[in-house]
């Protein structure tokens, strides 16, 4: 795996608009949604561009005013814009009901214009300029278009040489009623992919095999089984939830092939917005993969950017370097002056 | 047509989800929508379950949460929900971005649970409990099941004598491209109508005919070429907008084949949200027609809906019979201590 | 207690609105007040009606919009208005200051058309076509023509066999400066009832015996002597808050005559409006007893709708019989997808 | 009428809560109402306060919170609060709904501790420090105690030589039913006042003659009828509405014995909040008189006033004298920097 | 003039965060303010930008969180900010109370990082890539460092022949006391530009002569006059907005040397927010130069972006060319569907 | 130390304007900003005013309408603003970004109307009426004029026998830079102190000494070292804050030189607002010693309006002796009906 390429971060995928309710509305009472911007991957290309990365997201974007929304956003955040192409159709939607720490979405994401236009990539023109390749999981339950693309797109990225990063981002509800076939998908990229974001669970939905995730040991047992199943893996990151009496509680992990590191948990004082925390963790990981952290630091990092994501309504992390190096995850209750 | 039946008032047609932008706010940098259910027909059938008939919503709602929403909606102001189908599949949903006297939308209206599913209706055994049967043009533009879907109600609904209000409401956008064999669906309801909603401009696309609306004489021909062109109808209704340079104004017609009536043109103060202003006078005058008044008294009732409809927020005019009857849309400056 | 009749569930109470400052404000400095429908019983109606069964409230509303506006959310729920009187007078207020998890309220109840008129019932008819009959002891202290109207009510049902939920509702301030006499109705009530919806405390204060509630065993022993006191009674139910220095915690109880289950203690993760929850508990524990259920199952289907409830807006439970099955009140931090 | 006393201009009446809906809400569907302080004299003890005059308030508070949010609020614009009552009771409340350039009004006043302790004052020797006294004919629509204590104060006042204004302030609402005895207290009070402020509506209600305001020379004719029926009458002022099709337009005048002067109509170009307006204009037109303005000038500055007024969310004007100074009523459209 | 130079078009200016209140508060009763960036030069560039101009800022911002914001603004919009500099220190703010068509300010923009660090640009580096060169006169008021930079920077673009778009922009507040010295700062940049935005009254102020805007002959006189003055302009552009009983209207006016072209008067039926409708002007009409357009394109571009930005909350036009295009100033009142 | 003396109590220091962003935004994205008023002295000022006491303010602020909005939020809270100093100048601000637990502050001090005229004040006269002086560091560290001020408004209050309080109120990044002599006038206030607000950091920071204060004993012995250090001082008062996994927890603490007095800690179960706590529990203090309460209530009341102050919007306490009494800060849960 080849850290010291040039060129920009990709990373591909959907954006989405999320509506919100308020804390407290239900949906079926709800007068005022909150608007955000989401999208797994455009998520982890905002973090990335704000610690400083040259970051391109590639995605497919309706002409309407709702994609130049999506656009305006990606810009905000100093994320590359350039090769994002616009389509007529529909632009994704979710709609999310926060309730305490928990909640729940509602997907609209039939026959958007990035399902039917996520092949309008030159993947080898872009491989060439490529420092880095990510994608989710998401893109391969999103219909035959998206999910050839990422494959494609995959194999042009692994043919040039760019590092891959695959986030599993399992969804119960958008893999129901899929086919065995349309699974080995998420198999083929795992196969092809150098970093793997992808919890105890994930990995032994990868591999077919029961794994013990009750431990530490665990843990290391299915990190070790995910790069003994899959050889191009290099490094194997996670953050496990866990509800006590006492609340919401967050730790990280990160595995190379030779050694694994834990963090311990985090407690979340007070949950804003959950969402997109695995991916402010993804990105924080990246960078840290990237910039050569030892698996402690990318843990660490992650876990920072995770915990602090906690803290930050809508799906992206927001911030500086600065900010996310001064990120004590297990005290975050100061008032810094 | 008879006016006697006694029944439900039946209202046909999709209900939708309306996200709109706060003042002065653009989609491309809305940080909040408000929400809103909409839907013309049930636009009209929530003002005359308001004004105390019998009034039911033939419709479509995904079993989502979000259908739930539209549902407790319609309870809210009293309208029948008993015969709502409800089914898997999207809402229907539009985005608004007012701006002042107007604003523009962005329909996404693809592949809704209503355009699947809005076959689903025995149309006979409905009409045997029917005393009005309302819809609008939306529903022709819609697909091909809707579009049948109207057809076949309303030939049940005329088969066993329901008097029949059909809103041409004419959408540019929702009608481009259509062939002219669909576009025949909007006369051949207003054949099977009547009452006709139709400005002059809609009915000379009807007719295939040019007329001159500029003044109350060509106004009254061109209700005089509909009725001659279509054998049911007895009654024609519309609103007229204009804008000078003291701001929006709006009056009303009101057509018999003996006689036509027409308001002065009455200034609206305050324009909080345009969107409904028709439903609003469709609804007042099927309860003027209902309630046996004068053409002068449907135009004026349904003005002073219409014009109270633009400082209402949402789609629906909300209040009460003797509300709409203390309206002076000639006069809406007082405070009412 | 027959629980096979057919008819509505009649909940008879006062309907308030509530006004309440945003997190963090005082009522002496409250910019902005949120405006809920509240009133015990209907709340009771609310959730019921929203799990399918049928259900009429049995109120007395001003003539007013702000009468208006109970009478859309009653229909909004589903709760039937058809005996819903409307008279002239005051619409009961209630101002809420939350609080974190605590708060305060200041009543404003005096003189209104419910305390003038809620003695306009014709309950024998109402009693043939009831099925059950909830009130709560608020009645009881809203003046003599309230609280004989309560009497009345439960003795007519009563000698029709409709069964009777009795829900004690003890509140201090409106008890302050009542004769013994008028406190004894609250006893004639729980004479009557079939249920009794009654805390260890509310029973010593009904029996005037002094109970231990400190452990389960104690618990037992005040429904025990709740039992051998009111002879009609069948089940009690109550549930019990607690605050460590781990936050609010809340456990539910269901006894029989014959036995008696308790569910541990669930942590409330994030309160956005405790009132009401009471509520929430009692609708669902009658749908238990409605459907046959176990104490067990009565008493965590109670406590899933009152953990549920603090984390939702307004004084009322808002969901499906299928949010309310799937909800497991010790876990409530999860996103479903 | 002496204008060189020393002491605190006294403004006697009761303070109300407003809940206002927001723009474009219905009562009937309202989430939220802002909230103010009302109360006609209290809107004039701000202005004079905010102007530099040593003011105080003489109101009955209840104890409860929202007596000392009254309190506050009365604290906030410098209005003196050393005379005011707290007493037991409710506080009056109006419910509000704005509606463009209008709006309806819901009225709950009944019962407050100042209907029930408005008598509670000393009035002779408030007279002693007194240089002013304001009230309005609001306090004789209230109940006996108040109208009582309303003429008992100007009674005392006028034995003490203390200049009494008197704002007829007439709301049909508050007067309904009301017999030919209590209507006879209005006319007490405009005989003992030295200045009034009433339309030539009102004074012909007052002296019970048909006056015809459409011109100027009708209105002086007005105000003079009313100084031949009231011999301590020194000033008279009004304002004058008007809509026509390019929306609202005010007027001011002020007549004294001698002369009258009448300024023409002001555009109010964007209406935020009506109320309070007639209140503002009442108090600047005192302080003209207090610093000895002529005519002219005393009806320029109300109207000044009134018009900024319309501007204001809430019920007071809100303002430092030099910007009442640097209001031209007639271009209210620049933008300061 | 050079049109056809390749390059960026780079704005210079100072950035401002702009405090709002909501309408109807003011800034003594204020509870909440909205938070937009302002700053005249970013308004131009963000509308260049946004029409598909490669465009560049080019300022100072703090290095504090608020720096980031405006930095992420810039981007949003798709300006180019890799010439803008960080450095210790203030961000200047303003403070704005609208009221209605109006409203005023309170600036803040004391010792600011751009009042302090403006001189750290390498003008002749800037100019060799640079296609155009636009600023205001506000950045000579901000102190000598920043009125400096800016003649410097201005003689560099000269000498590398980069057309200099300047305007005048006057301040009325920002300039009092300043010495005759200061002032001729203005004059001294006209000279060097090669557009001018500037009313008659700039001019007159500019070239120190009476002269008659009154009519359309008088404005023509008024170009005439600076085109005399000032050798190098060779376009003058400027909005006038006129108040009378009907409301806000606005024209536009582009003259050339040959010939001037004005619009008519458009009413603004719904202002949103006034500020930066001049910036908004400015930047159709640099597009509509550089685009080759005539003078009456150039006023009716500038007309409609004006007009359209009155409807828009924050101070920058937000939009897309089609938008732009499709805009009729004269008719804003229509829905879009 | 006297506490006897009559007169207002004397509170010294800038106030400022707060805007502080929604929950869950960051300076980077905040769209909106609450406008509050904060100062530390204003604060305890605000809440001996609503305890009963004669409080004056001594502050100096600007002219402008931002500095009338100071003064309101003054008045609102009873506290006396004769002897405020209206001058030219800015108002210092600071932006706030609560983030759960915690937060993050922008200062935006520099060049203060405060800052400037501070050295305005007639002290021996105002000593002359003052029963108590209050101030805190933060005047040492706005500049030569501020501090100077506070160093001989100290002497005067001294030498005319004026008890003083002075609350440490370390805040790092106001002192960052500073040299050694600046810092010595810490100590000198300390000197002329008789009332300290300082932790055992403060302490040991004061003293230039090691302290252990992980122990009641080690707190005791920092009092002692402080007490033997400061002559003048009677009574030491201090809050310990702890985060652990269950979250924020406060204690207090009360020491005379006799003995001193120590609370458990409790819990803050919602923090809403932690600003200004700690001068909500220098004022209550304040207060008790006033009373002369023991050093136990001391500690307590001073814990109850810390506590307390965490569940209220803004800078300051809002509420009232009673409230104050009645709140038990080990239970804030319950609901007050």
């Amino acid at each position: 795996m080849n850290c010291e390429r040039t060129g920009a971060i990709f990373c591909f995928g959907e954006l989405l608009l999320r509506l919100s309710t308020p804390p407290g509305a239900r949906f079926s009472n709800a007068a005022q949604m909150a608007v955000n911007v989401g999208g797994a991957e455009s998520n982890v290309a905002a973090l990335l561009a704000q610690l400083g990365h040259d970051v391109e997201m590639l995605s497919v974007l309706p002409t309407s005013a709702l994609g130049d929304l999506c656009l305006a956003e990606l810009r905000r955040h100093g994320v590359g814009t350039a090769s994002v192409v616009r389509a007529e159709g529909r632009l994704g939607l979710y709609f999310f009901e926060p309730n305490g720490a928990g909640g729940r979405i509602i997907y609209d994401r039939h026959d958007t214009a990035f399902a039917a236009e996520a092949g309008g990539f030159d993947w080898p023109t872009l491989a060439d300029r490529a420092r880095w390749f990510h994608l989710s999981g998401i893109n391969l339950a999103l219909g035959k278009v998206a999910a050839d693309a990422a494959l494609t797109a995959a194999s042009a990225m692994r043919a040039a040489g760019v590092p891959i990063s695959f986030d599993v981002n399992h969804r119960a509800s958008l893999w129901e009623g899929k086919s065995e076939a349309e699974l080995a998908a998420v198999r083929d990229l795992a196969t092809m992919a150098n970093v793997l974001f992808a919890s105890p669970l994930d990995i032994s939905r990868l591999i077919r095999m029961e794994l013990r995730a009750g431990s530490a040991d665990g843990r290391r047992a299915a990190a070790e089984a995910a790069f003994s199943h899959f050889p191009n893996i290099q490094h194997i990151a996670s953050t496990r939830r866990m509800f006590d009496n006492t609340g919401l509680q967050i730790g990280a992990r990160f595995d190379t092939r030779a050694t694994g590191s834990e963090t311990p948990s985090a407690r979340i004082s007070n949950v804003i917005d959950r969402i997109g925390s695995g991916d402010a963790f993804a990105g924080a990981v990246i960078d840290g993969i990237l910039r050569g952290c030892s698996p402690e630091q990318c843990a660490t990092a992650g876990l920072a950017a995770a915990v602090a994501k906690h803290g930050m309504a809508g799906d992206r992390w927001i911030g500086t370097r600065a900010e996310l190096e001064s990120t004590d995850p297990f005290n975050t209750g100061d008032i810094r002056r």
